[in-house]
């Protein structure tokens, strides 16, 4: 069977609704919370509280700097959203992702955004996909909890009903290696004025990103690219 | 289409849970609302704030004396319970329950009991069948507004309520476009030396060939590849 999905919280703002997160996690079975930079720092006292007894995802929590050191053993990255998105990406329901996430190999991370504003487009371009719930057009207003346990709930559904792991296909590679992959082209790029003009460059970056994302090479593909990327460099041979 | 449930909130205790129900229910569409002998009376002044803007639900809001005549109109009545139940009734989930309402003529209504102690054997005794949330069985703790949202959830996606993220996405780009990448990848790693030795030469490129098919890119993510390496070939700018 697949490992659980992993409920990545990034910068979330209060307290009171980590521990709703969790609350809604273990109804569903899931534990394993990871937090990126918690505005209000870590451990928060008005987690626990309204955790209602899911203090084992509160003390299991861990938290990170950054969502690219929070999501770096995974495979499959979803990025939850409301709102319409510009990228590239595959866009799939609670439901798809669970069964996703139930049959192929490798550890899957589900991004949740801060309360306020959601994730970032920096976060959503780490993603693999597009998780959104499809919502009232009229009236969204889904809140962290909620949408968490909407997650946990198709997860915890479909477990039931899928069969076990394929493993004969290889997993992505780990998201570690897919952004040693990406900064070894933008370094390859970068002194031939690929990201000019300056104030392009961060779009630039996200579009290559999105780019690079999309196939989900595992590491045989990603160590492939890497040697492609290592003789382009060189000079050619006389 | 089969007119909507009505959720049916039986003597419940705080006005903000009533909120927070409203809201739940307007995410996914459901607008009709009936609560039996709410103990704070009614209205109530801590409904509206917890409902996030999803007034319209809680003015429309039917207040009666008892169940039985809160659901005196409804055809299939579903008690919602978490502990198991010696009634002997269908016990169904929230998916079932939702294709049920859709499908069987006259209108249905899902009881919700009070925030403690849920419903009372008199209410479940009405009802014609019991909706139970599978739910993790060493932590259930789910709360009114929870048990509300995943009930709307099931009826919503049963319905196939429009998805507003889901984009046209592209399609993969024609193969010619493909084979132009390919070459192109082909033709600058050549000269230096990647597919040496000779007699591996068609196992490498068969390699990379693979690897570039992959991700299935649509024509503007090719485009972007063949502008990186038309980049990569250059010479570094001084």
């Amino acid at each position: 069977m697949a490992d659980q999905p992993i409920i990545v919280l990034v910068r979330p703002q209060l307290g009171e609704n980590i521990g709703k997160a969790a609350r809604a996690m273990l109804n569903f079975g899931l534990t394993e919370m990871r937090i990126v930079a918690p505005r209000d720092g870590w451990p928060n006292p008005s987690a626990g509280p309204s955790a209602a007894g899911a203090d084992i995802v509160l003390d299991q929590a861990k938290i990170f700097g950054t969502t690219a050191e929070a999501v770096a053993d995974c495979s499959h990255i979803y990025a939850t959203t409301v709102r319409k998105r510009e990228d590239a990406k595959p866009v799939v329901t609670p439901e798809a992702a669970a069964i996703e996430m139930h049959t192929r190999p490798g550890r899957s991370a589900i991004l949740f955004g801060r309360e306020a504003s959601g994730l970032d487009t920096q976060d959503v371009a780490m993603a693999s996909a597009i998780l959104t719930v499809p919502i009232n057009p009229e009236f969204g207003s889904l809140n962290l909890a909620q949408a968490v346990i909407l997650c946990a709930y198709e997860w915890s559904k479909s477990q039931a009903l899928v069969q076990p792991t394929l493993d004969k296909e290889l997993p992505p590679a780990p998201q570690q290696d897919l952004d040693g992959l990406i900064t070894h082209f933008e370094e390859l790029l970068e002194p031939k004025g690929y990201f000019l003009p300056e104030t392009r460059a961060e779009a630039t970056k996200r579009t290559l990103r999105n780019v690079l994302t999309r196939p989900r090479w595992n590491h045989l593909e990603v160590r492939t690219l890497r040697g492609v990327l290592s003789s382009l460099a060189r000079s050619n041979r006389s």
